[in-house]
């Protein structure tokens, strides 16, 4: 994939805090930082999580990750996190997850979220208005699930 | 303050996430520490945080904290949280802490907790419950409030 | 996979700190759970991370890491980590981790090490010391790599 | 003091991963947020932190921190990081941080940081260069020590 495939990016700047002893961001780290691109992916396509979804009755919850450590990540750079849904399905939503800084590719994953009833935390078809939203956001429509 | 004025420890070794580039704890890290030694507490005296209290119509909020390092902890280190309530205002605690690795003192401080109505989040009178069961389990009574 | 299968489990309790607005342990802390079963798998296995691996010039990078989450952990839940080296390349190691409490499987995943030289950061092969050490703890042999 | 009396500001938003089950950040990270402020603070000045210094063969060590909690911050917040350096001594630096959410003060709090050769970590007097470049950002000069 691309860095072009992504309609998507947010700036980070990695912490001090964030760094271990080999001098490079610790490896679960990471998972804050797709977190962080998460809410900012929210964001843009209009719906800010979790207050606009659980207006319309729906909230998410992670139920598969993956990384790869391409290269690792330092204290103070500057971090691109790219993000895109790549697959709604009947519950779930596929987030796939880049981080660059400048040209090199640091570390690619995914996100599997699940859509689901706020109170009981059951899985729930994902609601149109957030398969229309992600819809119109990505250039190339997520694919529809199975 | 000797380590014989503490009725309360408890043993936490310090994890590889928690060290950074300088080969030390991480200075905020020393408060998620401090919160362990807070939780390990409640459950020592018969209130295990947050249910016991909320039972009885209470929780607590950080009001205060203070920190001195006099020296730092490293990767693998096994540390003691000592902990005990000095403390017992109207409506607050003062919860003094200190961490040792072994003999040496590494870390000195207190959190102020204050006492509030769950849902309100107003200050409220620490309920006799609790002023009793730090009473019972503190070898000194902690002072009464002013 | 049985939980008969791991040879080496280790046990921890979620603090306040890891768990978010859902009530739920933060999906990226299950990574430092992780952490924390590779350390104390060292441990076990006679060769302490990372002080036996950087005296023999070797040390390990994440290269790859997945997680399944299949129910949530919270607060003060006691957690076993169940760890095993499930196969040995010629210069990674692949690490199966499960989170379970009690009866219950709550997190399956996997972490991919690679061996490497500390100073270089470069691949480098799995040193012997390390693959017989791992070989006579794991009940059954790891199967060696391609 | 007033949020005039602070030459530099920061604006950072709050994770996700930052908030606990009462719905507000811990308390023990805004000692992340502080420590986010005192690296811009260094950029500002001039010497970004810690490669500027390491050159100068100058480091810093937490020596005392103390937090006011006066509200909460809560997901998603713009926070302003605003801090000063209110005294220099001989070997310390006294750094004054607070954290506003628009025109409310959420945390006041302090760190005392210690000069040291990086090597020994032992107490140095603050080298020349860097109590100039405070002195010159301050609009007031920080009072030199006792």
């Amino acid at each position: 994939m691309a860095r072009s495939d992504f309609t998507f990016s947010h700036r980070l700047r990695v912490r001090w805090a964030e760094v271990d002893r080999q001098g490079i961001v610790f490896n679960g780290h990471y998972l804050t930082y797709f977190d962080v691109g998460f809410t900012e992916y929210f964001r843009a396509i209009g719906y800010p999580y979790p207050d606009a979804l659980l207006a319309h009755g729906s909230d998410v919850f992670a139920k598969k990750a993956a990384l790869e450590y391409h290269a690792p990540a330092q204290y103070d750079d500057e971090l691109d996190l790219l993000v895109r849904v790549a697959r709604i399905g009947r519950s779930s939503m596929q987030f796939l997850i880049e981080i660059h800084r400048g040209d090199t590719l640091l570390i690619s994953g995914e996100i599997v979220y699940v859509n689901a009833d706020p109170a009981a935390r059951k899985a729930a078809p994902v609601p149109a208005f957030l398969r229309e939203a992600i819809g119109r956001f990505e250039r190339v429509a997520p694919q529809s699930g199975a």
